[in-house]
């Protein structure tokens, strides 16, 4: 209070714009790179997931190859190589060192990345703890060359240094960073699960893994067909703010705006636009859609949502698939049932495309081992890319808690299950810039609900199955029992025979349980090997 | 595999930037704008936050008036009203419609904004939704001005129309929009919660609340000094990645490294500069600062974590301090009993400094009323702005939730006891763009830990002895109606007058448990009335 009043202008006088470099620098979590783990699997994850990208882009199955080496007290050298179809020399540096630069950001098409952040993000975390730039070999037009990419953070502008020509034959994308503050571990939230989880929800790829052990681990492809390619589709009307109307109007070399509308909007035909004029008479449907104002675009959304319309397109969206969803999981974790479910598209936000789906698996390796037995899982996807952090914070687990899970005769404290959810979208609205957890929107936790449950449901009648059949065996082993002693006693009493008299007394109760019979000799014979298989499995990775 | 292959030239024809509004436009959600009720508060909330750091930085204490009105379905007017010292005209399109630029970005001090991304978020948001433009108010050296500011998204700029001086008087600044998909909910996240909770953390600001049924709120002002100012300091060595000793090197005016060395950082003397020549010696002191190199930067971060330092100076970080808060507390909580903790600084990321503040408040209004009862409750600041969203993402609430509350004989589930913690510094480091939740960084978590556990010592005596009381009034009551008893069989045996047995009786016991008869009779005095206070207390706000 005593001190004198400072005036704005004062104040002022440090006022500064600064780049979106300088700001995630500043903000590394945000990126990903809080916690020593955490941030290794993110610079693995940026690099992986532009490698899916870039062969889907080019129709090439993808073979990715990632290296990790220790190289000093929490410091590492990871490479990232992969058979895709490479970067232009020309391009190299910004995409490589510019945040929000890329070649997605615009398209209206499912991808994994969508943001143009995460590569860039990777050398900004390399050179805040290593000060070492990126070292990049790419092919281009079938020559390869190699360069060092820096970035400025001040400009958000990249460095490329040491440009050179190769004569090696090289094919794809290779990079490799320095790191510090990052820790390898081979936990549930480590490189190695998220590698697996990778290859879960990407059947068509096949990612090798040298981890700082020197050890290979190989993820081998599960299907050697290309996904089907997601086809960018025009936006449908339903998804429009009044805001985006009128850039996509300002933007349009359309004459008028009735053509605008069948020219840029997904099922818009000039039918469409007649009921449209109907309803939205203040509007000059034969003026260029530059010259649409605010108001004419609030009458147009108000008409748009009074109008029926088709449902969106989903051919930009390509979901993983149920056979290959199948084929996965029992490559993965070998469950002893599953039911897979895939949705129908829906929309989000009055517009946005997205398609669930949905697979409860149980036994085998579903579920987490723990001490005191097992544990339901929660393994969730967004476009096909595993998500390992902020669990909580994420529409897939809220939906998958609140189920009650009693209804389906399952307990997510105590079973061997595994839930897994994918989600596919043009646009996945993620709720950081660290694309960890997918936002609580209603619309999306509902529908994931559905997907759940309606996977939870097939899983159901396997698990009442499991428990009648239970009480089965339980019957044909109290029976057979009986039958023995009966056969003991017969014999005894009679003198007859008594393997004579169990055979016929056998022969009478296997007529009624004649798979159970089979079932138990099984039993028998696998008791005895059991216990050497156990450990070999327990040794074993997924698939090496 | 059937589809031909798509060189890397194709794909990289659709390479662009493009501009960090661009991209919060499509991700609204990063920046706190998912969910009707949230996405409203976050609107006041980022202006509220301006208006306290406006009015702090020009040495006002800030009035600040915030006013709700429904003008549609899920449609409502936001004006955010201050006392501060408004913005020069030839900032204003900036300070408000530009994204990443400000006055405190590039300022080592505590600040409540720190991104210079809020202000201009907000105006984002109602562009979005509404179309319309923020309408602003304010003041430039005595006189005033008014004018409407749009965004241009993809260039990340301003549009500033309609610029007029007014006439009549008004200080300060006050911006209006107009928001859609947004809901006003008097909720534990609304509005009126956050500014509760402003007022709680602000003793020193007086918020008037105009909520949309026209009924007005006010939080007053509970001390009417203004808090200490926070001094910017120079960063601590420790403090350092490589890259920013480089970085600050190449920036430097300074001759040489080692005077560079004691103008730029905190703590740094010449004696200690001769103590880093010691150990890194393969640098040249002598040469200029903008000559340094990696190797260089990383020979002296080795030398300077070798080398003893004296902790940072916490000047730059003024927490709210315990007199204040327990006034805070007293005015808001009203509770039976609470003990407040202020912790000495401590520094993350080897340099940053905080201060944790933690109170543990128990009985009055503290904790939440549920159906059964009651239920612990968990206030979370960060530099004294309440975070209401994002709860299970956040330091404070993993501090809090790992406390062995047992211990302290509290029990989080039923007993009315909030916890309050309020962490300061000149960087938190938020873990995402929204700012609603602190990053789980280890050293964080575990201050805040022993800050709520400080806390909750003092009031477990306080608990332990409310115990022992509750059993000494039982004994009193019980001794006092075998008194009674005594009194009346021997005034039966022998005659003598009962009420006088009693008293000397009563004399007797009183002296030993003098408190407690006072406290029985103002019980029985309490219990006639209790109930018409109670109806009325359910009615009153907090300080209307």
């Amino acid at each position: 209070m005593a001190e004198k009043e400072i005036s704005s202008e004062e104040i002022f006088k440090e006022f500064k714009e600064h780049s979106i470099a300088e700001f995630f620098k500043k903000n590394r979590q945000m990126l990903g790179y809080s916690g020593m783990v955490r941030s290794l699997v993110t610079v693995v994850h940026e690099y992986v997931t532009n490698s899916l990208d870039a062969c889907e882009a080019a129709n090439i199955l993808p073979d990715i190859d990632v290296a990790v080496t220790e190289i000093g007290e929490n410091k590492y050298r990871v490479r990232v190589k992969d058979n895709g179809p490479g970067i232009p020399k020309k391009f190299v540096g910004k995409a490589l060192g510019t945040i929000l630069a890329g070649t997605k950001f615009h398209q209206y098409v499912q991808q994994r990345g969508q943001q143009g952040i995460g590569a860039a993000g990777g050398l900004l975390f390399a050179q805040v703890t290593t000060g070492k730039p990126l070292f990049v070999n790419s092919s281009e037009k079938g020559k390869a060359y190699s360069c060092k990419i820096a970035i400025d953070t001040q400009k958000n502008s990249p460095i490329v240094t040491e440009m050179t020509d190769l004569t090696e034959e090289f094919k794809g994308l290779s990079i490799e960073g320095e790191f510090a503050d990052v820790k390898y571990e081979k936990s549930e939230h480590g490189i190695y699960e998220y590698l697996k989880r990778t290859a879960l929800s990407n059947p068509h790829c096949q990612i090798k893994f040298t981890d700082p052990d020197g050890k290979e681990n190989v993820f081998l492809r599960a299907v050697s067909a290309m996904p089907q390619k997601p086809v960018p589709t025009l936006p449908h009307p339903l998804g429009l703010a009044i805001n985006d109307l009128l850039e996509f109007a300002h933007a349009s070399q359309s004459r008028k705006i009735s053509s605008f509308f069948v020219d840029t909007f997904a099922r818009t035909t000039s039918n469409k636009v007649a009921e449209l004029r109907e309803i939205a008479k203040t509007v000059d449907f034969d003026k260029p859609p530059r010259s649409l104002t605010w108001t004419d675009a609030e009458e147009l959304i108000k008409a748009i949502r009074a109008v029926k319309w088709i449902a969106p397109d989903a051919t930009a969206i390509i979901p993983i698939g149920e056979a290959q969803v199948k084929i996965a999981l029992k490559n993965i974790l070998d469950p002893e049932f599953m039911n897979v479910v895939e949705r129908k598209p829906r929309v989000f936000r009055g517009g946005i495309p997205f398609v669930v789906e949905a697979a409860v698996a149980y036994g085998g390796k579903a579920g987490y081992q723990t001490d005191e037995g097992s544990a339901g899982a929660i393994l969730r996807f967004a476009n096909r890319v595993p998500l390992l952090f902020d669990t909580a914070n994420c529409a897939i687990t809220e939906a998958v808690k609140t189920i009650e899970w009693k209804r389906y005769n399952i307990d997510m404290e105590t079973q061997p299950v595994s839930v897994f959810v994918n989600l596919s979208s043009v646009h996945v609205p993620y709720s950081g810039v660290g694309k960890e957890a997918i936002s609580k929107e209603d619309e999306i936790i509902e529908e994931i609900r559905l997907a759940v449950m309606e996977a939870a449901r097939g899983v159901q009648q396997f698990i009442r199955g499991k428990q009648h059949a239970t009480f089965e065996a339980g019957r044909y082993k109290t029976t057979m029992r009986y039958a023995k002693q009966l056969a003991k006693d017969l014999s005894e009493l009679t003198g007859a025979n008594e393997k004579e008299l169990f055979d016929s007394l056998d022969k009478i109760v296997t007529k009624h349980y004649p798979h159970l019979k089979k079932q138990d000799e099984e039993e028998n014979a696998k008791a005895a090997k059991g216990k050497k298989e156990e450990a070999e499995e327990e040794e074993g990775a997924v698939s090496e």
